[in-house]
């Protein structure tokens, strides 16, 4: 037997954009992407192996005696998508919420009527680990389904020890099971609960009850605050991450969605990310830029609140590496469709193909500090989807109905 | 034999929002809205016969021996949706279009390296009647399948009386045998074509040689123009629909995208519909009300051109009817979902859902003359779509990605 015989070659492709070999950060023109016609890739153990003009590839596969995966109609290859930020273990849905303030009623008055975040912290603290994971794997599946092969999910509606461990348990145990990737991240720091009246007691009590937890149980290798005035304060969260990061968090945040103290402390607690930006300005974008923060802008939040997109060109042509997340969650975010809101603030931003499609790939990965893949190379991990079209700007053009058709995760058809 | 054999009680549904008796024009608010809880619907010969509780419809179906269809999930259920203005007659993909635009390319650019509407012109002359219906086929596939039971289409891509003619007899043809509900519309001004120099000229030969024909044989009982700089002038419109209304054709056009000629047009000439208005002001609004034209607006245009809304807000405020459309075509908005663009400018104008479901429902109904359907009730058309929900709230919530379970054409599922 050859030792080759678990290799198998996949394609051909009409078109295999690797997402190889560009720029870390700032604008790129659709003329540096790199576009293999008639491509295929060799995988193995859930790696590209060899990448390249399928014709040559197929005299090697059949020298060595690869598998062949036909590919018949013609399409287009990209990396598999990832989701760099969602809160997307929940219970409950927040309809009411979404009719409220579609009726111009304020956040108060949602909150008063029972509505906010605290209603999920309710039905998710409620709902058990068990329903949680049920939850979360139905929207790993669609999620799956539409391209995404790796997930960020936060914790954050339980607020307590208890509670949030929870949480984090039932993504670790979806994570175990489903083909979808995930990489959770420990966000106790949404809110003050309401069980605290004092917020730097709270992110202490965090800090030495569950913090210590994560890590010893492997739950979680990133921790997150919500910067802002109706969360946590910049020094509440400065003093809050920077225990974190002593613990040996990576960190990210929830920065200037509505004010601008979220990046500051995002730059000088040297987070991996600084996530939503609505509010960011030309100030905002030369921290991030200086401190090497990914800028995660998140179009889901803007479309489902009705407000604006985060400054994309601007952050772009200022030199920063963008990222674009949904922010799927109960609240502000109910859609969760990567590549519909990529292509939306694609469109409303003047962003080309090209930034897009690395905001939602070798960018996004980046956002999680993830090497292996994001990109297709010689030893990516071989998560790939495949679209029915001949020409890869449809995949935005189309603004989210041209779903894939194929989706290998490691290399395995799923 | 009982008469009534070819009755059939459907449900029962947890929630029905019948879209009956609302305002025509105006603000609604949710309260407005008709939920009937564990309601159902007896339908036969294509229209509804009875609605109400499902409990009393029972056993009036006992005793008369109507059929049962029974729906043993929670479902919500609401009238089928209206899309009164697309363009989906068409052949090829401007995907390269969208790619320059969103590099920051102009207009003119893109139509000098061989873009912008003449290009869809281009593909659509070269487009035999059978590849046009079955493109046009497989679009309609998808809207239907989401929800979509009427459809308005505009030819506008021939632009001359064969190639015009050509584009009516495929919307003909899949009207014929489609389970979709299609409304043409003549839109040979959309532009004035290559191979005339004076619009003038080629409006007055539509309105000799094509019109009359549309006319006699029955193949559309509307006409269109798109009023602007780069289209045609508000006085060569006048002239052009007050003509074809004396035709006998129902007047709509495209109005107030970027300048504000059309809505004065639409108003002086007894428009059905004015659509787009992404322009339109305070007194433009005045305008459409005093005429009383429905004002139809194009969520899709502004998120495929990465531009603005219309004021729906302002318009509803004014005493407006205001529909929503997805204008799908393949240059300016290729998208093609009318729930997700409906909720997404519900929620960037703030509408209120029994305005935004107004405005698909029974107030595109009226933007296309349709006094027999757009809401359920006893006589109206049996075109209903049911979703797997307990809140109809949840249809816009989700913004597009809770789909329709089941979709019924006339009373009969599809
Ligand atoms: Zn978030
Ligand atoms: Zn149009």
């Amino acid at each position: 037997m050859n030792q080759h015989e678990n290799y198998t070659l996949i394609g051909p492709f009409t078109q295999i954009l690797t997402m190889a070999n560009l720029p870390e950060a700032g604008p790129i023109t659709d003329d540096e992407l790199e576009v293999l016609e008639d491509g295929g890739v060799v995988v193995s153990d859930g790696k590209i192996k060899l990448i390249g003009k399928y014709n040559v590839l197929l005299k090697v596969a059949q020298e060595e005696h690869y598998r062949l995966e036909k590919i018949s109609e013609p399409m287009v290859l990209i990396p598999g998508l990832i989701d760099s930020h969602t809160h997307i273990c929940f219970a409950g849905s927040r309809a009411n919420d979404y009719a409220m303030r579609v009726a111009g009623k304020s956040y108060l008055e949602i909150a008063r009527s029972g509505g906010g975040i605290l209603d999920s912290v309710r039905k998710t603290r409620e709902a058990t680990v068990v329903e949680l994971v049920d939850l979360l794997k139905k929207r790993c599946d669609r999620h799956l389904n539409e391209g995404v092969t790796t997930c960020e999910v936060k914790s954050g509606y339980g607020l307590t020890v208890e509670e949030e461990l929870k949480m984090l348990e039932a993504i670790k145990l979806v994570n175990k099971h489903h083909e979808l990737d995930l990489v959770p991240t420990c966000l106790a720091a949404h809110m003050r609960p309401p069980e605290h009246t004092d917020s730097k007691v709270y992110l202490q009590h965090i800090l030495d009850e569950l913090l210590p937890q994560v890590k010893e149980q492997g739950l979680a290798d990133r921790v997150d605050i919500f910067i802002e005035d109706t969360a946590f304060t910049e020094l509440e969260s400065l003093e809050y991450l920077t225990a974190a990061k002593e613990l040996g968090f990576d960190i990210t945040v929830h920065a200037d969605q509505f004010s601008t103290d979220g990046s500051r402390v995002a730059a000088e607690v040297g987070a991996v990310s600084a996530d939503h930006l609505e509010a960011s300005g030309d100030e905002e974008i030369v921290l991030l830029k200086e401190a090497g923060v990914v800028a995660t802008v998140l179009p889901g939040a803007s479309l489902g609140l009705g407000m604006h997109y985060a400054p994309a060109r601007k952050m772009l042509d200022g030199g920063l590496c963008v990222a674009i997340a949904t922010d799927w969650n109960p609240g502000s975010a109910p859609m969760g469709d990567l590549i519909m809101q990529a292509a939306l603030i694609g469109a409303a931003e003047k962003l080309t193909i090209a930034e897009t499609l690395a905001a939602i790939t070798t960018r996004a990965a980046k956002a999680l500090n993830l090497t292996d893949r994001g990109c297709l190379t010689k030893g990516t991990q071989a998560d790939m989807i495949a679209f029915e079209s001949s020409n890869y700007k449809e995949i935005l053009y189309f603004q989210g109905k041209l779903k894939p058709t194929i989706v290998w995760k490691q290399g395995r058809r799923v």
